[in-house]
Order: structure tokens, then sequence, then C-alpha cells
């Protein structure tokens, strides 16, 4: 059983109650497409356990969600051919934290584009276009370390 | 002997051929303070291998450069009496990565701050009163797991 916070909507997204695009999923950990996507193939990594930010979490469970990153990235990357990609943790409101369960942003980035590394306004994604993306995203992860 | 980049400015920064404003140093990791911050007490944690992004890096290494984050976070935030940060890791160009060397961004944010989450401008920053923060900083470093 996981710690879990009943208003939070990401709690949710783990409990299943809520439908979301899965990449990758195990026992600490789920990854999914985020619904308002800054870019194409924007992926979140959260920890299954609820904490409101990193300095509540174990360093370890901190570790850990960071050694994936890497991992997923490059999967993600792979599937929609992008440049490069930013990793992104926002801890608290004045820090743009929207939604009060530890997350780590995997924004894909393209050299084609013109806002390098900016935050613009988010789109809402169609879910069903999203999970066929996790779909494609999930043939290109391998054995996850 | 590190794995070392003779053009790259943060091995020098490595090396001590820079000066900088430490936070902390161990046998695999530099803390110092961004010379061009974008918000009071912007830190950056590097690895001291050279690696030019987080799919160079062996997974174990982004793993514990992610675990000494929160632990440096807090002192930062303790020291200087912000609200909430933002964590944050470019890979390449088109993510904005400005040095070819993997760095975490550990950038204080503040309630009152209009910005919220924006990367501004930078500005640069007296190595003196960088100096004297580090030291300051330093002090609420508890022991590192």
């Amino acid at each position: 059983m996981h710690k879990t916070n009943e208003r939070c909507i990401f709690c949710k997204i783990i409990n299943k109650s809520i439908p979301n695009a899965i990449v990758y999923e195990d026992d600490k950990f789920l990854v999914f497409l985020d619904r308002y996507p800054i870019n194409y193939g924007h992926t979140l990594v959260i920890p299954k356990d609820h904490f409101d930010n990193i300095l509540e979490m174990p360093i370890n469970l901190v570790g850990e969600i960071h050694s994936l990153v890497p991992q997923i990235a490059k999967a993600v990357i792979t599937t929609i051919g992008g440049n490069g990609f930013n990793v992104s943790q926002n801890n608290g409101k004045s820090a743009n934290q929207i939604i009060p369960h530890v997350h780590v942003h995997i924004v894909p980035r393209f050299l084609a584009e013109k806002i390098k590394g900016q935050w613009p306004t988010r789109r809402i994604a169609n879910i069903e276009d999203l999970k066929n993306l996790a779909e494609r995203i999930k043939m290109n992860i391998g054995n996850i370390e």
C-alpha cells in the first residue's frame, strides 16, 4: 500500500482511477505522458508514495527516481526524434509547482524550436494520441537498471 | 584523476584554475554558486568527471548527484529564507544547455516574486558577495548522506 493523499490528482493516477498514458511502471515509480504538455513527448516521472516535495522524500528515493530519468529520456528522445531535453522538478508554489506531489518533468526539445528552454503556455493533449505515443516509447525502453 | 575536458570552464572550476564560491565538495561532486544567477542563492551541483549530458553519465552517478540536491537545497533555502526552489538540468543546445558539462541548477524562489518559475535574464554576481554567501550556506549543511 502506498502513502496516499486522497485529494491528490497524481495519487488518483497511481490508483488508476483517472486514465492516463503510462510509459513505465514499477513498485515505486510511475511514468506517464503529461496531459498538458509544453512540448511533444513531455513526460512525468513520479514516486508512488505521496510526498509534497523532495525535502520530504527519503534521500535514497530522490536518487532512485533520478536514476530512472536518463533511461526514460533516452527512450522518449529516440521515439520522437528530439535533439535534447530539460529535466525539471519544482518545489513549492513560489517555484511554480502546480501539483503538490513530487514529479520530475522530462521535456523534449528540438533544434528547430525558437523557444529554447522556455516554458510556454501548455495545451491540452488528446488522451488517445498520448496512449499511442506511450506505446511507441515503451518499445524503446530497454531493461531498466 | 578526473575525466577532464580541457576546453570546459566547469573542469577549470573543478581544477581550481578559476576562482569560485564553493559550497560543498567531495571526491565526486562540486557545489558552487552560479556567477550568473537568475535568483539570489542560485547554486550548481556538478560531477567532477566531465560528461556532456546525463545520457553519457553512469546511471548510478545520476542518482548520486540528485541525492545531494535536496541536502544542498535545504541549506540554501534555510540560509536565504526562500519559499521554494526549482531543480533544473538541461541536456543539449536545444534545451538551452550553455556549458556542456552536466550541471544541476538549484534556483531558490520567493513568494513575493512575480516571475514564478520563469528563467529571466541573468545578471553578473560579485565574486566576493558569492563567497560570503557560500560560507553562510556551508554552515547550514549538516552531515551529507
